[in-house]
């Protein structure tokens, strides 16, 4: 290994991060000089009165989205708020003594911080860059495409520049003012800047469980308005739960995506550096930046690949749009490779020891082949989600087909094309799970879920473009540009597949992660094994497999309680104003009032569980059952979580080819306002909460369930286990 | 303890079975002994030509279905005496030279026999009851129900009664013939007899899974058929597909429901028995015989309960209907308990012992309190299941009313539900576990599995109700017999939840025996302990809670191909044949032999991979690697198989509330032909396969899974493992 001092790792890590925060700036910039209503559009509207008209009304619905997304994240900062004090205050009663509350609760804080900034820089500029899409998509695919991907680079880059450069900084900080304390030391040091990962978690149940339901209420709520009232079209200026529907894509699928692969990152990352500080070789060879240095040539790398496709690829056909985000994942994914393997030769030991738990005799080799397979099932992860949910493939276009014998085997295929599509990701996450626990236990699977995560910044540019160009496409069709209408159509396609596989990313990292902290609760609960074939395990895993079923069923519910609320205010609305008469125009901040309130109050109910589950297992039964529990949980919530995303996304574009003229049979194309278009429309419908609320809201639940045992794991060891102790006291 | 001698046991086991086989065949008597046009019906047709033409037709749809169900179960037969054949010569090659081949496939075979002929003897019968219970139907609803209940006691007990009988008759037998060589033992013959419980579940591999599909195929393809061909009533006999449709009913719900209960009790008394052999205390004081004496009390009790039903109590009303059929479960249960406790405190000895792993130190009460806590889950969750599926609850008219806002609603509300309902029985098989496991390990567990099952005869006499009911209703339907149509309604609302009712009982029981059969394993490959926390086992378990995702994907997607071809057949018919002018008849004959080779060809995949991952895994990986995949699977497809089958029977009987006239809004009522109906039929159509194909299907996945690595256990101790083999000869 070549020796880099610790100052030297700091300085590159700084400036990765610096640069990772510019170029999404510096993307932020770009898209704001872009002029919604520029000067040839003043000389133009002197010739063409009706396009000027349709322009202003294009700033208008922007101006509208983008007040009621600030509405939301209002409201939402108010309850984190709450919500981050009430969670300090647990954690300073159950942080061991000798760690010191505030130290603990410092990165808590700071971590939720990060991730709230990250994702208001991500949701303001996407509410800019959408209109700036509709508006370049009246001159062209390509020109519509950069905005919308720059759109998504700007919560790529800033998001992972910022995790990385809080994280960076708490570290060097720590090492000045924690270690002077004779009692604290460098494990010490990581257990209370694992804070760090706790906030970000915890700001992720807001974003994506209540953005979760946040956006579908108001899209499933306005989609079946139009059942209620006539004449209504799905995406008509004249619905005041329109505006609703277009903030909540930017909060469910912005905010909320990045707030989960925040802390999927900062824990990761949290977990991989207590892990390396019980090792003697990394402390004293000085190598205990390695997590950190792998997400900063992320950085680097990802900002490579985005270069060539933002600059160097013409986007000219609509099949090249696809073509060109998938590209992102495969180059990011080969550049990564050599950059890993000459990371791990070059900075660490080329042999170095653990515990047996975390990590037993690890070499550099054996830690390239961890990161690098998580690296990689990221990406087989990301291809076969492509393949199931995309409609160049025969698996949405066999979909599709079932539409044209009704909505009941669109339904039925769609669940079971989500099913099938669990095999590949699942089996690619066991193989990264076996070898790298194989090669290093704990150490190895933080290894993989860091070395998935490496690309965050390109996995989260392409999961941003999507609602970009989704409201893009909303802004044309209510400003009836038509010619814009067309380009966004084909941008959006390619987003709902993109969607997806950023979710494949968010599920197979947060199953990893889990799966890092489990590992660490049951250290951290003095287990040396966790045997199933035992009641209590038994029964905690049967239980643990149940609870994404509960709580998949409460955020299903949860959706549909408040797009009927939705709907009520919609028809009040249409009751009371003479809205389609064109007389009065509707009130669409009561909507997103709706929206916000019933969303973040629906949120209660699964919030409670993921909490409660884990504590009321341990303090009535004890470590032994909580392990049953996180185990059952991960297992079982991975599936659901993959299945619910995949059938979402796939209905969505069987919809989307159906709606392109592509369905033809014996030369009769069956499109919209045909009997298969509506099949497809309900498959669609049911697919929205399944993929944007119920799915993605697992990774929450498993991540957060494993984190609060691990927080409480000594309070167990103290309090726990009331229930066995009585059993235990009784004979039969 | 009171002694009593094995010869009084097996006097009186005998004697159990006796009678219900008896009592079984006496209900068969009865119903052939109704008329379907009798005496009085002649006299009465020279009054009313139109009657008799009626009952002509009735006569003639009845002969149509029973010749369709013996085309269906020839076929079968044939396949599965292949089957068997190579099974049989599969466990002569694996079995442990010291059992002898011929001991163990002789029970095999007899297993598999006993069951074929059980459900032979509930089919020929149900489909006997079916018209019957159309005729009755034109008398009242009071007598129509008896004989759609006496349909059901014919499949429950004689079922119960055989399967019981057959099991003393070869016990005897071995104890005569086989322990007279020196080598064998106590042990080895219960080892050699406990083929009996695999022979019953091989046979319900084709009757689930090849019933199932079956089943779903007729009736979903008949059922979209409208859809094509215009002016075709669902149930219109002109439509080809509509007698396999049938038919479909008395395979999947009488056959196959028959098998898998089968295969469960024969696997949960044979693993009972075999840990019994292990303990000194009960084989020296002639205490084996407990297990079997619990069903054969189970039998005398259940036709008690029976007996008051269909004998003093008057069904005059619908409500009574459902509320009759749930009295059944709870009197049987209660009245099962202080015979439990009485058996258990005298026939038992107080305290006896097994090694660990099997049972520990087990007294006669905590023996009591395994098999109450199975019989009492097993009410828990019939309970739950009803309220859940039946319209007299707020959930499924929670789900009707959402059908106002169309069918994406009523999906997403009808999926919540689903996973609402694995809730409560979830808890109830964790805590049966939990408590059955601690008081007396994998003893405990089977148990609480013969506990559960106890009660059978009762559950398997309302299961089978269902399926007579609905075919009634069809032939009430075909026959224009609209007075009777609307009483066999009534009954096949119930049916409904009773079929839900008894799917809950068979995934209860086909966990607990899965969970039994994975202990026995554990056992048999000389592990100590199971620990997830380990690359292997944790990468066993999310790959085995994968797997009923990647089987329910199979089955539904062979439901949707079967389907399609049934489509095809009919479109065909209608080309060539001029069926609608009323000139040709429909050739019912081909749609039967294209659900029968269909449903039989669709198999094949899901079969192999319930049978081929436990082998492919345990030659590769070892036994480790198995315990991994069972546990997974196990704890992941019971909440799939409770969650679709209540989702389905909601969705079924959602529809059946809106049809009856129930849902009124405003003064308006939605009935047939409104748009709330139209969403009904699209969520009754959705459930269909998942309630009768997909979810049960997972009780012989998780069942067969078990007992496949159970039969191997030794042969992956001699052969297995190898790709593990090769990875520890690595270092990296």
């Amino acid at each position: 290994m070549t020796q880099i001092t610790d100052s030297v790792a700091e300085a590159l890590i700084i400036g990765a991060s610096l640069i990772g925060i510019s170029f999404g700036l510096l993307n932020a910039l770009i898209i704001l000089r872009i002029q919604v209503i520029g000067a040839d559009d003043g000389v133009m509207a002197l010739k063409d009165n009706k396009l000027a008209a349709k322009y202003q009304q294009m700033q208008k619905i922007s101006d509208l989205i983008s007040d009621g997304a600030s509405t939301f994240l209002q409201q939402e900062y108010i309850y984190m708020s709450i919500f981050v004090v009430i969670f300090s205050a647990i954690i300073s009663f159950t942080v061991e003594a000798n760690l010191g509350e505030f130290w603990v609760v410092g990165p808590f804080i700071l971590g939720a911080l990060t991730s709230i900034i990250s994702g208001y820089i991500g949701m303001k500029i996407a509410v800019k860059a959408n209109v700036r899409t509709c508006k370049k998509a009246m001159d062209g695919l390509h020109d519509a495409f950069v905005v919308a991907f720059r759109g998504g680079m700007v919560l790529g880059f800033t998001l992972v520049g910022l995790a990385l450069l809080v994280l960076i900084l708490i570290i060097m900080g720590y090492k000045q003012f924690y270690l002077d304390n004779k009692t604290h030391n460098l494990k010490t040091m990581f257990e209370c800047i694992a804070g760090y990962g706790l906030g970000g978690s915890t700001i992720a149940l807001f974003g994506r469980v209540g953005g979760g339901i946040y956006t579908k209420a108001a899209d499933v709520g306005s989609d079946l308005v139009g059942k209620v009232i006539q004449d209504l079209n799905e995406d008509s200026p004249m619905n005041p739960g329109v505006i609703a529907d277009n903030v909540g894509d930017n909060v469910g699928d912005i905010a909320g995506m990045g707030s989960d692969l925040f802390g999927s990152f900062a824990e990761a990352t949290c977990a991989c550096l207590v892990i390396s500080s019980t090792s003697n070789e990394l402390v004293s060879n000085h190598a205990l930046y390695y997590p950190l240095l792998i997400s900063a040539s992320g950085i680097i790398v990802c900002l490579l690949t985005s270069f060539i496709s933002s600059n160097l690829m013409l986007i000219d056909e609509g099949y090249k749009v696809e073509r060109t985000l998938k590209y992102q994942l495969i180059f990011s994914t080969l550049l990564m490779t050599p950059v890993l393997y000459y990371l791990s030769m070059t900075y660490l030991p080329s042999v170095f020891f653990f515990n047996a738990v975390e990590g037993g005799r690890v070499t550099n080799f054996s830690s390239f082949i961890c990161v690098t397979l998580g690296l990689w099932s990221g990406l087989v992860i990301g291809y076969f989600t492509e393949y199931y949910t995309s409609n160049a493939y025969s698996p949405v276009q066999k979909l599709s087909q079932s539409c044209l014998t009704g909505a009941a085997p669109n339904i039925i295929g769609g669940l079971a094309l989500g099913f099938h599509s669990t095999v590949i990701p699942v089996l690619a996450i066991a193989v990264s799970i076996f070898v790298s626990f194989t090669l290093a236990n704990m150490y190895g699977i933080s290894l993989a879920a860091l070395g998935m995560l490496s690309t965050l910044a390109i996995a989260l540019t392409i999961d941003g473009y999507g609602p970009i160009s989704d409201n893009a496409g909303g802004i044309a069709e209510m400003s009836e540009l038509e010619e814009a209408r067309k380009r966004t159509d084909i941008l959006d396609a390619a987003g709902n597949t993109t969607a997806a596989i950023g979710k494949g990313f968010a599920i197979g990292s947060a199953c990893l992660v889990a799966l890092a902290l489990f590992g660490a609760f049951v250290t951290r609960s003095n287990m040396t094994n966790v045997n199933i074939l035992r009641p209590l395990e038994f029964s905690g895993l049967i239980i643990g497999a149940m609870l994404p079923y509960s709580f998949s069923a409460m955020t299903m519910s949860a959706v549909g309680d408040a797009a009927q609320e939705m709907i009520h205010e919609i028809v009040r609305q249409f009751k009371e104003k003479r809205i389609l008469e064109g007389i009065d125009s509707p009130d669409y901040e009561r909507c997103i009032q709706i929206s916000t309130t019933s969303s973040l109050r629906a949120m209660t109910k699964p919030g409670l569980l993921v909490i409660l589950s884990p504590l009321a297992m341990g303090f009535l039964f004890g470590a032994r059952g909580v392990c049953g529990l996180l185990a059952g949980a991960i297992v079982s919530g991975v599936q659901i979580a993959i299945s619910f995303s995949n059938s979402g996304g796939a209905w969505d574009n069987a919809k989307k080819y159906i709606e392109a003229g592509n369905l033809i049979v014996d030369g009769v194309v069956h499109a919209k306002r045909t009997e298969a278009h509506k099949a497809a429309v309900i498959g669609d419908t049911v697919g929205d909460p399944l993929k944007d609320t119920s799915g993605p809201s697992i990774n929450i639940l498993i991540k957060l369930m494993a984190i609060t045992s691990l927080v409480f794991s000594g309070a167990f060891e103290r309090y726990g286990g009331i229930a066995m102790k009585y059993i235990n006291s009784k004979t039969l």
